[in-house]
């Protein structure tokens, strides 16, 4: 048997108890496991160093080996996401609804874990502690499958986390990390189909692809955001541009920031060239149809690839549009099912575009950037679902679990 | 552009007015629907003629005739099946929660449609009236593919309902058949991802393992069921008896029957030649564990695949075991985690069943043939979920709707 057929086994032996684990004992190992982090923090440091020193050797760019590289705040950080997690209500064991069928039977629908949780993700290795975190208190075993980049640092912080938890009562192998670095142990990953309950990838678009293209486990796509701005006709100048602005500039590289913004065309040749110019003030490089070229400098026309694509940058393209309908149209065609949002003052054309645009989160007269879990209040995000099935949009911890039907009865048959 | 990306494309334009279609009209449509299938009753008779005729000359088995035969009361049945989803209440439009921000932002998590759903699935032409009605309701495009030995009779049906549909309101385009019966045609359908939303195959186990296994489109599998009856040390013995036989025998073809029978080696002297004998009086053959072929006459044994295997038929596995636990870790490695039962005066027993093992529904003194949607009130049945993303157990309309969150603000921004 292969390291992943055995990890993954012992994984769901241990979630078979894990599962009645109560919350008291899940929220001491949760407890345990971020004093165990701080107490170790030389040692992880240490392990994280081979990690860097590789990573720079290699010549990885600088923004990767930021995104490797451990400090004490970063370790105090990760202590701290898991004394938030344990902060949080427990929603493993509530019933979600229940009801009595006329021959007597008693049927509950009990919030129960997944069972066993698999996340392969990419070079941070924050999420080592983050995951085994929400899984810990979702009842659920978890198989993890790092970045092999970080490979020294994520096992330090899972030996650290699991020999903590389990001195805290999580059965033992609950808690798993993938050492096999070759590429091929993420498609047996995901042929763990019966042992595995759920895929979660996160990281570049092209990890995700694979792993939703190619998984025989079930998975939860945490996607692409190409997300959209729609300014109506009627609509308040100041809201307008201060949505925009945020939209795209407030942090440009996350999937909530917008890549796109449409306008209507009654308002484009008052409107676009403030927005533009103070868009081109905070270095965004402007795109767009041939209308927009007319009414902004600097503007470059944009391609059919870019009303695709998800900049991830300071980038952003720009329609002018007819329409509520024109501006509703070009998103069902683009748009990634992320978010979409729309500055209006006219109520009947927020109720068209909230009905009809076909998005995780749809806003009228607010920023995309609040798509988040914790904007949201959940107090905790396993990330942003972009599929229909289970979960969409901000996950909290309710997409960790599923149902199960607990019915009583007194000797019914049919 | 092949037949399936036309008419899943097609699918997908309707899907977007469809969406927010109002409930008067959905219903109307449902009305005309079973109206129009009554009206075309004898068109629809001669073209399932058609169907039938082939099959008897091509030599198919007399079950496989008899599943794809309609006469004047199936169709009197599917019209009266419509009518039912009519007066069902429409899960469309519900808030499911919603609250207000800190900063003001008001957030609703509305139920609506999955988009484009499409259902693959075998020779019962009545599946073509209820899959349509089904997604008329959910205000889903439909994208069918049924068996290529019910052709015509599928087309009959769809093209009636589908006209009687857009007569009513709905959106043209909306149901779509696929009848292209090349083989080639369902891969070409598990690649619709991004068109279609999700995937449902009805139909043998061949089937639905090829899609789970293949499609890059989301699937909700219907699945097996190698559903367990556990009968443990303290309970009582007419009570165990009666909800054996019934989950054994009331309809054994069903993926809810009983397939195995595990009972506690203390009370097994006394019991299982009586549970033996009544099920043998059904016809039922008999395969166990070495301790179960002591115990009684004309058991034969029972290899490691019977403990693995959906039988579908009068045949029933029997393992004797020395405790909950025991049944609990043999239900955890067999299971399909379809329905299983304990029949138990125990509390505590009860309470280590349900909590233990790991299916869409765990009964306590009651037959698992009880795992149906009509049986639950759901008064319309998608089919019975096995996987834990999404649905599980049995799956009522709302296994069709997705949620979107509506955020509404007054211009806040990051």
């Amino acid at each position: 048997m292969s390291e992943i057929q055995i990890k993954s086994a012992e994984a769901k032996r241990a979630s078979v108890s894990l599962a009645s684990v109560p919350s008291s004992i899940k929220d001491l190992a949760l407890e345990t496991m971020a004093k165990a982090l701080e107490d170790s923090t030389d040692f992880i440091l240490e392990q994280n160093h081979k990690d860097v020193d590789a990573a720079i050797a290699g010549g990885r760019p600088k923004a990767f080996v930021d995104r490797l590289l451990l400090n004490d705040k970063r370790i105090a950080d990760m202590a701290e996401g898991l004394r938030q997690i344990k902060a949080l209500p427990d929603p493993i064991g509530e019933i979600i609804s229940g009801w009595t069928r006329p021959n007597g039977l008693e049927i509950a629908q009990r919030r129960v874990p997944m069972g066993v949780v698999s996340i392969i993700y990419e070079s941070r290795p924050n999420v080592t502690a983050d995951a085994i975190g929400l899984c810990i208190k979702t009842a659920n075993s978890v198989v993890l499958k790092g970045g092999s980049d970080a490979l020294h640092s994520n096992q330090a912080i899972s030996d650290t986390l699991s020999a903590a938890a389990y001195k805290a009562g999580i059965p033992e192998g609950a808690i798993q990390l993938i050492c096999d670095t070759d590429r091929n142990s993420v498609i047996e990953l995901m042929n763990q189909r019966g042992v595995i309950d759920v895929l979660i990838p996160r990281g570049g678009a092209g990890l995700i692809k694979t792993v939703v293209e190619n998984s025989k486990v079930p998975v939860i796509e945490t996607g692409a955001g190409n997300c959209h701005v729609y300014v109506d006709e009627e609509c308040d100048l100041e809201m307008a541009l201060s949505i925009v602005i945020n939209s795209k500039t407030h942090r440009p590289g996350v999937c909530n920031a917008a890549e796109k913004l449409l306008i209507h065309r009654k308002i484009a040749p008052k409107l676009l060239p403030i927005i533009a110019e103070q868009l081109q003030s905070k270095s965004v490089e402007l795109r767009g149809c041939p209308e927009a070229f007319e009414l902004v400098d600097g503007l470059t026309p944009a391609s059919e690839e870019d009303w695709h694509e998800e900049y991830l940058d300071l980038i952003m393209a720009i329609k002018i549009v007819d329409s509520v309908d024109e501006a509703i149209s070009h998103i069902t065609k683009y748009s990634t099912g992320h978010s979409e949002a729309i500055v209006t003052n006219n109520i009947f054309n927020a109720q068209r575009f909230t009905s009809e645009v076909d998005s995780a989160a749809v806003y009228v007269n607010a920023s995309t950037r609040f798509t988040d879990g914790f904007e949201f209040g959940f107090g905790a995000e396993i990330g942003i679902s972009t599929q229909k099935l289970h979960a969409r949009g901000p996950m909290g911890l309710e997409a960790l679990t599923t149902l199960k039907y607990v019915v009583t009865g007194t000797g019914q048959i049919r």
